[in-house]
This record gives structure tokens, C-alpha cells and sequence, in this order.
């Protein structure tokens, strides 16, 4: 029996921070919790920076994810929003890092082509996705449903045959199982 | 007798981020401690911002500073750029959160022009004075000598009579003292 996996994805943003956590079983994927941490707007950075790190402390030490996917952020035409951004984004790998969760990245188009199969997917064609994917009874909130995706993209990438052995906790020696 | 003042200046970098520890007694600096936390290069992010935080945990834990003064970053031409050193500052500036230090922001050309008292001054001159004023024995590495500087810019900025109160723990009540 390998021990059960629960993923927190991610979704950084200047504004909002977009979490979902998914448990999974298998091939089965189950909808743990999912939500938004908004930084107080118009507030000094610092203060910005503690509502992401307090929020994510938060949602793990609530649901206790065993692994972290965040999404790789666009950069922004605009070279100060993208500053602000990789701030956001920062924060929220800082939390994860203390948090000592394994943490893996991936782009948006990786994101999209995983959950829905078009790396060009707009964000109804995600959330929708989401919706049935994880079974939902309403549709979160495009953060939200964008950070279910990279738990959800996450759950497909690493569950790779050499994956499943890992985290069953076997090892390979030299090709061999050990 | 006011509690003595000891700031933690930071100047954040994708590969390197310097600090700068001075002592302020009245009108006196005094240099305690500076050095440099380097991200190893070609890892992946969550290790980097990994050393980022825990080079400041170590610093804030052995050297107790009072309050954080932190560079405001160039925006770079390349916008991967600007999202990288927008990370590492991100993780920096949570660091400081964490450690519940009150965080102060300076420009370059604010620190150059309290350091050196010109906006445009190059590394070498801020360096230069950085050593003259807090009468170091040799010249401290380009980073940590600019962290220095975001302290002495920020002793500068809050020895003002409204600053010198507050920090004294009076505060000011409908214009009166209390």
C-alpha cells in the first residue's frame, strides 16, 4: 500500500492567490478544499507578502498536503507588474519551503493541455474541466479552479510508473527494486 | 534612554543577496556584521529561495536586529530577469515578515543619495563610503556594501524628531506627548 497523496496547487498572483488541494487514490482524484487568499490591496508590500504567507501556512497546516504544484507565472508586459508578481510568487514558494513541501512547477500550457487538453484553453474551459473532473457540485472561482488544475496536472505528470514506484516507497538499485 | 536601534539592511539579488547589520547609537553607526546569502546557481527555484530564507533566518537569529531596511529593485529589461529578482526578493522580504521585523523600502537612488549624496554615485564610491563611515579596516563585497548602505539610508530616513519619538516608545497623542 502506498501511503495516500494530497496535493496543494497553486495559482500565484499580485492580488489573489488561488489554492486547491486534491487527495488521490490510485487514478481517482478527490476534491479536498480550494479557495483564494487575497493580499489586502493598496496595502505596503510587506503586509501583502505576510497575508500570502499566513494564508498558505494556514491552508497546509489545516489540510496537510504532502506535495505542492505551483504554476509558472506569465511574465507581464509590464516589467513592474512582473516584479510585483515574482514578489507574490516568491512569497508563496517561501511558504511551501518552510512548510517542507516537495515542490513542483508547471507552465500554464501544461496546465491546460493536461486538464483539458488544449494548452490554449480559456479559464471557462478549465473551471468547467475542474468542475467534472474533481465532481463538483458549484464552479470555484477561476483562481481557485486554476490552482485545482496544477493539483490535477500535477497528479497526471507523477504518476509515471517510475513515480508510482517512488512513492510507494521503493527505490531503484542499479534498474533493480530494492 | 531610548532602546538601542540595530538595523538589518538587505539588498536583494536573484544569485546574491547581500545584508548589512549596524548598530545606531544616537548620531553614531556602528558596524556589527555584513556578508553575502548565495542562491546555488542552476538548482531548482525552491532551493534557491530555500537559501535566501534561511541566510536571513541565520542572520536575524544571530545578530537580533531591531528593524529592516530593504532595496527597492531595478526593473530589468528582461522581463525572465525582473520575475527571478522578483522572486528572490519576494522570499527575502518574507524572511523579514517572518522574523516580525517592521520593513522599510528604499530606492538605489535614495540610498546613494543619503549614502554618498549623489543619486548617480557607482558601486566603487558607495563602497568607498560605506567603509568611511562606519570606519571599517577593509571594503566589504560589492552586495554586503550595498546593504550596508540600505541601513545607513535608513538611519538617515528615520532619525527625523517624529522618529526619534517613536522609537524612544512615546508616541504622540492629538499633538501632545504622552
Amino acid at each position: 500500500m502506498s501511503a495516500p497523496r494530497r496535493v496543494l496547487g497553486i495559482d500565484p498572483g499580485s492580488r489573489i492567490t488561488g489554492f486547491g488541494v486534491v487527495d488521490l487514490h490510485g487514478q481517482h482524484r478527490q476534491y479536498v478544499a480550494s479557495g483564494c487568499i487575497r493580499a489586502p490591496e493598496g496595502a505596503p508590500l510587506p503586509e501583502r507578502i505576510r497575508a500570502i504567507l499566513d494564508g498558505i501556512a494556514e491552508v497546509t497546516r489545516l489540510h496537510q498536503p504532502t506535495e505542492a504544484a505551483v504554476e509558472q507565472v506569465f511574465v507581464n508586459v509590464n516589467p513592474a507588474s512582473t516584479l510585483l508578481l515574482g514578489q507574490a510568487r516568491g512569497a508563496a514558494l517561501s511558504a511551501l519551503v518552510l512548510a517542507n513541501l516537495p515542490i513542483a512547477e508547471y507552465t500554464a500550457l501544461q496546465v491546460k493541455q493536461s486538464v483539458v487538453g488544449n494548452g490554449h484553453a480559456g479559464k471557462e474551459q478549465v473551471q468547467a474541466m475542474v468542475v467534472r473532473l474533481l465532481k463538483l457540485n458549484g464552479t470555484p472561482q477561476a483562481d481557485a479552479a486554476d490552482a485545482l488544475a496544477v493539483a490535477l496536472c500535477h497528479a497526471n505528470h507523477s504518476q509515471g510508473a517510475l513515480s508510482a514506484l517512488q512513492h510507494s516507497g521503493l527505490r531503484l538499485r542499479r534498474g533493480r527494486l530494492g
